[in-house]
């Protein structure tokens, strides 16, 4: 029994000098014990790390959101974000009246891809990440994230960069006025440049032109009515193309055929086959529709002639020295993921997404003979070598009855679904714009309400 | 002897047995053992926290840094990022030839704060972190982010935020042009607003509104100039006034009490005493010159009127669609860490460095009659609750000797030091700025130029 005690005395001392060794090791190697996948031992990433985890971990009912800066209760604990539609502590209360918000180009779509790739698109900043303006061999610009945009574009086939300038700027927003500007100050005439785009078109073309109320340009509406109230001899013009268009996905050309901006923020494989590389002059891209990332505000710039690539670079620095240095941190984390796989991964699963609801959309719209969506034409897609059908980010809607002239109310009164106005791009307000990249949830709803709305067509008794 | 070996196995097999239960506990319940500060076990956050601290790690020597998005050798590592005038894999080889470069307010002498807060400063963005264009409760503006910005105004007693609006930029240098298009679209005549400011002041203003060239506004130069030359009755005016001033650190006003625009980059307590909370309708901050963040493109507007505010917040909407939510979300976690202990760590460390490089800055021209530097005057602090010198971001020097008129051209090639030149501040190139605030080897490196120059005037050969 003695013996016994002694042996067990002996066991607890000596398993206790080897714990105590173990953490010994632990804290002066920096080692870490078990779990991880790493093995490195972190000290002071740990907190932010697991701070990211903790407030991942909470599940907002799969109706909401909770993030490392969302704010906090009174007792201490983060605040669920909750979707549309969805309220309480958790989210788990839905709005039964609440409309279909279809309104926002919000591209929430490709989350889930993001979630389940979450060790690989993830990315820690320090507090003292890149405190400068500068970087080591560029002023404003990551090389390395340059880099990955090339790689892209050539992964997937959808526009030449070889021997182009490429500029960064804040969205491709940004980059839409500051083209503008690069390609009306090469205008020798003393007269300001007149910006055109042909309807239906994004709005932002409209209102940047107009609310900068520069000398350099005007905006002058649709090129196709310009084009016959003018001869362009005499006149510099800088012409919109937004191929895939918003807000009716089609692949559009230049119809002036001289100085154009090229915007492509919907040329990629979610949204379209791509049958060739696009090589203009000036192209536009923007990473909310590529990845999904609305929130980081980058985009970028494809440009052929160095001068007109210096007047946008200039712009950009003038206007914010730059973009923040932790947003292309960030892509460049996401951009390194989404290559992955020669892209793959992401434009399969982007795909998918987007067919997904094409398909359904179709289907219930094909019993409609109230309101119509715009036709699709199959194309053979390099990137995923075989013929498809388009699958846009916006489904544009039309009103076939002919008393029915302001379709957007019509899908609210009757519907109770948020549309876009044809108005807003430009075109009759018999037109409306749905659309498709938002949450899953809001993609539900609006499918419900639609079903709903379109049902009412052959019963007898209709809302409005 | 066989009783030794015998305890010495139960030990081991026990010990053995002991750590497996160790690493049991630790797989299953995502415990961790040993080590860190949360004790909550890490998964698909871990992989970035370990890259962040293996870089962190990487010395550089000390004259250099590695980031997370640094690029990487033929070998897959991570290559330094040198400082100024050093080179070498691991930075350790300086050029002695290279010039002290004092041109740039790049803000790096708060690194260190930064390094020593490395837990607290932190933050791990998720791959699906706000992806969205827009907040919960806000369209593009962090609600909790304000909140920290007017915790931060209200301890250091800088600026009455209360019952004002705030707006965010891509830094000041955004907010600038925006104040100029939201003051002069209230102009009530046809003509365009003449924008001014005094001299000497910073060069963006005029860069900006030039550049833009709105039909809105003009760039009409120095304030004071063009009070004597014209009466204000009838012209929109909108006056820039710089407090403290860039370049020279004086506490200036308004000259003609109009529409204003108070850039307050430098009114933080390591720059200047602050003798009372700025009070004026329109004021620009910059996280810049606050916590030292440059690279992070942030900055704020503090406005009076609700029809300004509006104005600020559509220029910022139009030009790029708000600002990056990782931005912010960066931002939030900087200011969380700056106002803990009332903001006493951190601008203490700030003032602590400033002074420190005065007081060495004055000693070096005090044995100058070739070059001199501005004058500072003592003010109460109320931040400090002491009476300060002030201790400016840049040292305002003039070459004396009459023949000398280009005073950069003078350090350059009498000193091998780089300043920026007084004309681009509208001044006589008989001035130059030097930079005080960047990295300790670029102070060391200025310091020990000065003295060469300044120990140059007592001797009998002078290189000019």
């Amino acid at each position: 029994m003695g013996k016994t005690i002694k042996y067990w005395y002996g066991f607890f001392l000596l398993s206790s000098i080897a714990i105590n060794i173990l953490f010994t090791i632990n804290l002066y190697l920096g080692g870490r014990i078990g779990g991880g996948s790493g093995g490195a031992g972190l000290s002071w990433s740990e907190k932010a790390a697991a701070e990211a985890e903790a407030v991942a971990a909470i599940s907002c009912s799969g109706h909401g959101r909770v993030y490392v800066d969302s704010s906090v209760d009174s007792e201490g604990q983060r605040v669920c974000e909750c979707y549309d539609c969805y309220t309480g502590i958790d989210c788990s209360q839905i709005s039964p009246t609440c409309p279909a918000d279809a309104n926002s180009g919000d591209p929430i779509f490709l989350e889930p891809f993001w979630m389940q790739h979450a060790t690989n698109s993830a990315i820690l900043i320090s507090g003292w990440h890149r405190m400068s303006y500068s970087y080591d061999d560029n002023w404003f610009k990551s090389t390395q994230l340059e880099n990955y945009i090339r790689k892209m574009h050539s992964i997937v086939g959808n526009a030449i960069t070889e021997g182009r300038y490429i500029v960064y700027g804040i969205g491709s927003s940004q980059l839409l006025n500051a083209a503008v500007y690069a390609l009306s100050s090469q205008n020798s005439s003393s007269l300001p440049s007149n910006v055109l785009a042909s309807v239906p078109f994004y709005q932002m073309y409209k209102t940047q032109t107009v609310f900068f109320n520069s000398e350099n340009f005007q905006f002058k509406g649709d090129t196709n009515a310009w084009q016959l109230n003018n001869s362009t001899n005499n006149m510099d013009v800088v012409e919109f193309v937004t191929s895939p268009n918003n807000p009716d996905g089609e692949l559009k050309k230049s119809i002036l055929g001289g100085k154009t901006i090229y915007d492509h923020a919907y040329y990629w494989p979610h949204f379209t086959p791509i049958p060739a590389p696009s090589d203009h002059d000036l192209m536009v891209f923007t990473l909310s529709k590529l990845t999904g990332h609305a929130g980081v505000r980058f985009g970028w710039a494809v440009i052929k002639d160095k001068d007109v690539y210096e007047k946008v670079a200039k712009y950009i620095e003038v206007a914010d020295l730059g973009i923040s240095k932790d947003t292309q941190s960030r892509v460049l984390t996401l951009l390194k993921l989404a290559v992955e796989g020669d892209g793959k991964p992401l434009f399969k699963f982007a795909y998918s997404k987007m067919s997904d609801r094409w398909d359904r959309l179709t289907s219930v719209f094909s019993k409609s003979t109230r309101f119509s969506i715009q036709k699709r034409h199959p194309l053979y897609c390099n990137f995923f070598n075989e013929t498809r059908l388009p699958s846009p980010a916006y489904a544009w809607v039309k009103c076939e009855r002919e008393e029915e002239e302001d379709c957007t109310a019509v899908l609210l009164e009757a519907g109770n679904i948020i549309g876009r106005a044809g108005s807003i791009f430009s075109a009759k307000d018999r037109y409306v714009r749905l659309s498709l990249i938002k949450s899953q949830d809001d993609f539900e709803l609006l499918m419900q309400r639609l079903t709903e709305l379109v049902s009412l067509e052959n019963g007898s008794i209709e809302t409005m």
